[in-house]
This record gives C-alpha cells, sequence and structure tokens, in this order.
C-alpha cells in the first residue's frame, strides 16, 4: 500500500480538489492523508520540507509532490 | 466508469506527472486517456475549450481540470 497525503488549507479550489482526488485514487492501492494546514499548523513544516510550496499539493509516498491548481502559497499558509 | 483525459506534451515534468498519475488512479473507476499535444495537435483546442492552461493537466469527466505542476503553457504548446 503507497501512503499519499493530501495538504490543503480549506480553501474552495482546495476543497473542490480533494473531491476530485479522492474520485480518482484507487483506496486499494493508495492510502490518502488529508492535512488542513489552516487547522493542523504543526505540519507546516512538514509539508515546506517535503518541497510543497502551494495548497492543494499530493506529497506522493517516494518524494513526489503534484501541485494541484493554486488555492494558496504556503507562506499565505504560514501567515494565516 | 468515469473518465479523464491527461493532456501533456512530452516535458519532464510531463512524464514524470503521467506516471504519478497513473499509479494513483482506480482502473476500476477512472478511464484514463493520455493525450500528448505535441505529436496530436489536433487536440490542442479541445484542451483550450475544456479549460486547460498548462500542461500535464488532468481534465475530468464532469468538468473539472487539474493542473499538475507546471511542464509547459498551452500557448508555448500551440507555438512549439
Amino acid at each position: 500500500m503507497k501512503k499519499a497525503i493530501l495538504y490543503h488549507a480549506g480553501c474552495p479550489v482546495c476543497v473542490s480538489v480533494e473531491q476530485d482526488i479522492l474520485t480518482l485514487v484507487d483506496p486499494a492501492k493508495v492510502e490518502v492523508e488529508v492535512v488542513h494546514l489552516g487547522q493542523d499548523r504543526t505540519r507546516i513544516f512538514e509539508a515546506e520540507r517535503a518541497g510543497v510550496q502551494s495548497v492543494p499539493a499530493l506529497l506522493i509516498e517516494g518524494g513526489n509532490v503534484l501541485h494541484l491548481n493554486f488555492g494558496a502559497s504556503l507562506q499565505d499558509v504560514k501567515q494565516g
């Protein structure tokens, strides 16, 4: 089972993308953890270290980050 | 079965994202068509009309477009 983390910040773009991702992903192959960085601010640093530059973004186990459309920059989330 | 179209242009970002998407997607729920706009230029107009602004992008049946990272603008693909 592969793991993936969807980082978002509750913005309209984030919510729409979250629904799309959960529709697309194969639950038998990939376990998606959804992290709201606005509510769980302790994980902003982890997201930044993983290469997340904006939200929503999907970090895939193995290191690739998919930035999905553009909701907000990580900088904005840090200041929010 | 939902349909999705992954538009790309053969760039390194596109190739990497294509692999990630094919890993994530549930083949029982979603059928992904991969379209190389550099080779299949007749479909550029269709992509543009669907709201694709850059590649790689995933158009999901129902209308949502996920722009995944940034490989090239559609404008660049048109001129390429």
